[in-house]
């Protein structure tokens, strides 16, 4: 086997960034429960015709084959409905499994949902085709009061504010309305509400003028019209005064539409409700259109402040149709951060960083593999009390044996105790105590097992900011 | 979109079963970190001429294709050596994980690795086609020392022992040494060692008979050889004299063999550790063989006490080519947990439970929509200081708002204070301070959302064993 190499689009990490994703991780999932998210996985794997319902993502699919079928046995299975894809995002899946387990929830069902996702996206597009997504959503039996799309956006404010001492920058979260986009097109006369929500979602690509020139040469706009839509999209801040640009732009079209206005009362009532939670973190912008189709009221999407060229690193919305099984709907709205993508970001730009590569804050050293038992009976000591620790490969000279701790970044080395030694030439080496060295300062103490513990600060590895020093 | 169904292979778990899944994964990855095994994530695809190598699993293995590829654009990929496919365990995945970041980790290196791994077994067997698996292993450059052979199943003896208080049984942990089969078998006269390990593996299905039978059939064995075979598979047991039976049997054969001594040296310095170190846990048996080929010394299993009929739950050995560039080899030995057996065992057993099914341990009421601010409020003071809080969807009747708290298991139901109020009879409903009630006991007692908490067992949701009462 020669040396293999990366596969693009799939991320790896090593151990120190692995340290780093998980103590990303554990943290959001702490907020999440903190607010009543139950955690819950789902299979990784959907029947494809599930998967290809969105039409926009079937491209993206990784379809399943099992290599037996090649040999003959599958055949009539490969052409059915059971045929199988990776899920592509958490949301089609959670949303078959509250239809699938919908007698056994307690509605409204609030989950997290941390798992890996795949797209077989284009790879010269240096895109991933792996990656791990973090979702929460409240799903309602039936129906779902408006409060929760206040509620999630602060949410997924508060789990990635709470990465800021380690070197996460800011969040700003922005946030628009589905309804107050579709009262304003169809009071416009343009019916096609999904194809101007196209257009406008590329106004960050190619510009105001090219999305005019989409809005007529696609859906037959007036100059007027594709203006009116252009001023929406430019109406973006923090306070209540968008609520007044936009109604001012609406009274100038002479617009009289009901779901506009539940729309624009909707998105003041969530400025203004975050504003008081968070402030500074959610900013409306009439320009968020986001791609899928299924979203009927608020659209998130959220930036690093100074990495914005990054682009959304968590987006949702809410959704009214996404599940249903006929007879009864299950209206939701749900948030979904790119984990990896950020993970990425902070550990090429070398933001932030694991202090040791090894959960061990110890490394007893051995003097003679005669005496291992000794060093593991310290280590046994140590753990019991909660200390990782680890015990030297080989009774290796001492210097070779920091070494060892060094170069995984563990803080501690112990040295068993030692009996009184007479030496060949007759001198004697005194007995010597257990005794612990911090190898960063090269402190050297007499310790015990049953009572030693390193500073709190050392215990497990830390996660932290790397300053520019 | 009808009521969708389950698909055969694929569990999933209800929240509060996830809730028992991920306590045992906790429990799991503290032990291993606690011995300063490293946590690694590998991508879940391999190249599918890698899955391959080992020719026993390659009719499990799921192979991806993108769906774009069937409109042509990749044709040419679709046979080149790039073809992906799921991994089918975490142990080749590490082996290449190891080559490709050689220069980069220091060892031994010591990694657990907690994942799902895909096999695409025959769907009417009813085996997991999608389950959890849960290794550790070390891996040494170039060598790795014995004592590794001792240490990682005492590491599994102890993790998976850290289980049984919420219910799961003890374990009683099997091991053999290839290098005692590998040696009898060629001091016998027979050079087939793989062959004979695979009819002596099929001991527990078929019976000594018709092991015998395959021995002579498949390989030519003579009576003697044949029940020499079956001999050395009889012998077993917890202390040293398995050691003497096996070097008796090897002597009435008259069987000289430096493998055979090696083995059996390792074996018995095994077994005498553990039986130091965890007594009663770890068991020779001379007939466990392990299907997979690249095992080279010790070899283990794992069955649960009281339920041996499961299997084993924890397999794994010593390899010493896994993991070759060519240039340099990187020996190792690890056991894998194949989680998802164990769990659906203990929820389909109802062994094992969660005392809720979110963790929330404080749902907040709600007097009216209009305080819902107040409500949020409360919520917020009391996760500021670690207690996870829902505050309830709707403002229905308390009694509705008691029922949402109850139907999910959580013990508390805050009532925010307040205002009197003067109904429209006259009489006075007096002002009532913030108050906390136990829906279990009924005790509802005045508190404050900056000072009380929940005592420490309702905090979160425990795991705990099913009492048969």
């Amino acid at each position: 086997m020669a040396r293999p190499t990366p596969l693009s689009g799939f991320p790896e990490w090593r151990p120190e960034g692995r340290i780093v994703e998980q103590h990303i991780l554990s943290r959001l999932e702490r907020i999440f429960e903190l607010h009543g998210f139950a955690g819950i996985e789902t299979r990784a794997v959907e029947p494809l015709d599930q998967l290809l319902r969105k039409g926009e993502t079937s491209k993206e699919v990784y379809v399943l084959s099992r290599l037996q079928e090649e040999a003959g046995e599958g055949a009539e299975q490969k052409s059915s409905d059971k045929q199988l894809g990776l899920h592509f995002d958490l949301t089609v899946p959670f949303a078959r499994y509250v239809l699938e387990n919908a007698g056994h929830l307690a509605f409204p069902f609030k989950r997290h949902q941390i798992q890996k996702v795949w797209r077989g996206e284009r790879p010269q597009d240096g895109r991933f085709r792996e990656f791990i997504q973090a979702d929460i959503d409240v799903v309602g039996a039936g129906s779902l009061p408006y409060h929760y799309e206040v509620e999630l956006p602060l949410v997924m404010a508060e789990a990635l504010g709470s990465l800021q001492d380690i070197g996460v920058p800011a969040v700003r979260i922005l946030v628009n309305n589905r309804k107050v986009a579709e009262g304003f097109y169809r009071g416009l006369g343009l019916e096609d509400v999904d194809g101007v929500l196209r257009s406008i979602d590329k106004l960050d690509k190619i510009g105001a003028q090219k999305v005019a020139q989409l809005l007529a040469l696609e859906l037959g706009a007036t100059d007027v019209q594709a203006q009116a839509c252009l001023d929406l999209a430019a109406i973006n801040g923090a306070d209540s005064t968008v609520v007044q640009r936009a109604q001012a732009l609406a009274d100038e079209h002479q617009i009289a539409s009901e779901v506009f206005d539940e729309g624009l009362r909707e998105l003041g009532a969530l400025i203004e409700a975050a504003h008081e939670r968070a402030p500074g973190v959610v900013v409306a912008d009439l320009k968020i259109a986001r791609g899928l189709d299924y979203y009927t009221g608020s659209v998130y999407e959220t930036v690093l402040v100074g990495h914005e060229q990054l682009g959304s690193i968590c987006s949702g919305g809410r959704y009214d149709t996404l599940a249903s099984d006929g007879t009864n709907t299950y209206p939701g709205v749900g948030l979904s951060i790119g984990v990896s993508r950020l993970v990425s970001r902070l550990l090429s730009a070398d933001l932030v960083r694991a202090t040791r590569s090894v959960p061990s804050a110890v490394v007893v050293a051995v003097a003679h593999e005669d005496l291992r038992p000794q060093s593991d009976a310290i280590a046994v000591a140590l753990r019991a009390r909660g200390i990782p620790v680890e015990v030297v490969p080989t009774a290796a000279k001492f210097g070779k044996q920091i070494k060892f701790a060094d170069r995984r970044g563990v803080p501690f080395v112990w040295f068993p105790a030692s009996a009184a030694v007479t030496r060949a030439d007759g001198s004697v080496q005194e007995a010597q105590p257990d005794q612990v060295k911090d190898i960063r300062s090269g402190e050297q103490v007499t310790a015990d097992a049953a009572l030693w513990a390193p500073p709190e600060a050392d215990l497990w590895p830390r996660v932290e900011a790397v300053t520019a020093n």
